[in-house]
């Protein structure tokens, strides 16, 4: 295990100064800081250094990184964790990695450095050394949405297999065959799954496996535009488009209706992994799995407050709703 | 001035045990903890207090507290936000007041115990004692969206009454005589300036002046909805909506569909104080008041900057854009 000295040492600092750094001290420079705390996330020192010190000041303060804070999955998870907290008397603040690895590291260092009691994490693609001594730490850690390799702390997820085959089904109602997917990242475990999930299931349930109506966007509005143009370059002309989160599905609209005029677009149904209250208004309506952030988010606090009572906590993943608002449905 | 003798006098508490709470200690009970914020909080004495130490100690981290995390105008605002803080080298970390000053508070309570260098607020009505005290700290704080009578803290807000003048000139042009308008609360300035904006421009655009075709939600979803029902319930039968924010279109939106049906409700257009991505593909399209969030997210932070390095800040209110999505329109 790397000691205060272990630290100095690799920061070029003395460890007068290593220690100041890492209790917070203001008379440290910038550059002093930034070395000593890369240092101490190479070497994992957090495990026992601030992070222990932090769990025991009980703060009741509760981090929360989520993906994406303007994905409305992420906000509603966010708002639904910090009701929950809230009825067990803790504070949740938050912070945003913006779908950006880099952007999640500084977030991780700036919880590690003020005082929390535990943290939920929705994580962005695979570790980064600094997850690596956070999550080696013995601040208590529940992930939150997606996965990561290798690691095993508590999972709090979406059935995302589940959501699929409630898509696929829904889709093989309305008749469609030529139905265009549009993913998310391979590197995200949600993006994965929903990808894997559908290929595995289409061929069961008449789609048309020609995998020119597959493509992948990055989960926001203009990657998954720019996949929704691919396919419809490779002169593919779907009936249904399954947009693999809102933002996906937000994308693949804008892009149809760009490429084939309201007209043309209003006779393609939609599909959308993620509900959004809007899409009963649209023309014609969206249906979509409902994904239930606010549980998530719920069972994410309840897991966190388990493990920081000195508890135990198992990874659990969320059922979907499906929402069918398609012609002639009861809804 | 209060001194930290009055703040343990005031909590019932010994003046070891009011120091050991006001720096973070861990070795305090909960009980001592809420009483000694809450008499610190009633007394000012944070003045002097945390915020000092915490502003000197630079942690590079700014504080942000939205009013609704799931309203898209604040999850945009944060997003701009936390962009031009990285852009400076700094961290933002967020809390959700939910429309709620109690809540606001404990996360004030948050604020003031973590090391932040400087806090954006967004406020939830009218002063409390604890954000009294927070506001006479010398913790640099300014403003976002709405202001608090009585403070002079530097306010980014929208030009709400330049966003209603451009929705009446709309109304005018398309030619509705009879518009309902659902507004937010009066206890918030962009409720009552878009209110009041509302009622002094409506005549002159050549819009009824009956007032049973105005009413004012919560700014949230349901609330609207309930206007909403309230105005249909009066007997008015309105051509046009006009929601003084997005979750407020929204409800009134549901209302006016669960009440008159999809083909009746087809027939009134919609007009939303707030532009939502998915306006362009409803039925019939929604055309809006764009308020440029992450413009004010921006000026905020660069406000903020301003203040926490010595210098000064001024008030901003940022235009307004309108977005036409009629039928006709060039759009």
């Amino acid at each position: 295990m790397a000691t205060i000295k272990d630290v100095a040492a690799r920061a070029g600092v003395a460890v007068g100064t290593a220690s100041r750094v890492l209790s917070g001290s203001p008379q440290t420079s910038p550059d002093s800081r930034s070395r000593v705390l890369a240092a101490a996330a190479e070497l994992g020192y957090i495990a026992n250094g601030p992070a222990r010190s932090l769990r025991r000041a009980r703060t009741d303060v509760l981090g929360l990184l989520v993906s994406d804070i303007r994905n409305p999955f992420f906000s509603e998870l966010a708002h639904a964790a910090e009701q929950e907290a809230r009825a067990h008397g803790y504070t949740v603040i938050l912070a945003n990695a913006n779908e950006d690895a880099a952007q999640a590291d500084a977030v991780l260092d700036v919880f590690a450095s003020q005082r929390i009691d535990g943290l939920l994490l929705s994580p962005q693609g695979p570790k980064t050394p600094r997850l690596e001594a956070l999550l080696a730490s013995d601040l208590p850690i529940v992930l939150l949405n997606r996965s990561i390799e290798g690691v095993d702390a508590p999972l709090y997820g979406t059935d995302n297999a589940g959501g699929v085959a409630q898509a696929l089904k829904w889709l093989q109602r309305r008749g469609h065959r030529d139905v265009a997917f549009i993913g998310g990242p391979e590197t995200f475990s949600t993006g994965a799954e929903r990808h894997d999930a559908y290929l595995a299931g289409r061929e069961a349930h008449g789609i048309c496996t020609d995998d020119a109506l597959v493509d992948a966007g990055d989960f926001l509005a203009d990657g998954a535009a720019e996949a929704m143009l691919r396919i419809l370059d490779r002169g593919a002309l779907p009936t249904a488009v399954f947009g693999a989160n809102g933002q996906t599905t937000l994308g693949a609209m804008r892009a149809v209706h760009e490429r084939l005029g309201a007209e043309a677009a209003s006779l393609i149904e939609f599909v959308s992994f993620d509900d959004v209250e809007w899409f009963a208004f649209m023309s014609p309506p969206v249906s979509a799995v409902k994904n239930d952030a606010p549980e998530i988010g719920r069972a994410g606090v309840r897991g966190l407050l388990a493990l920081i009572n000195g508890g135990t906590a198992t990874s659990q993943r969320i059922a979907t709703t499906f929402i069918d608002r398609s012609a002639g449905s009861a809804a």
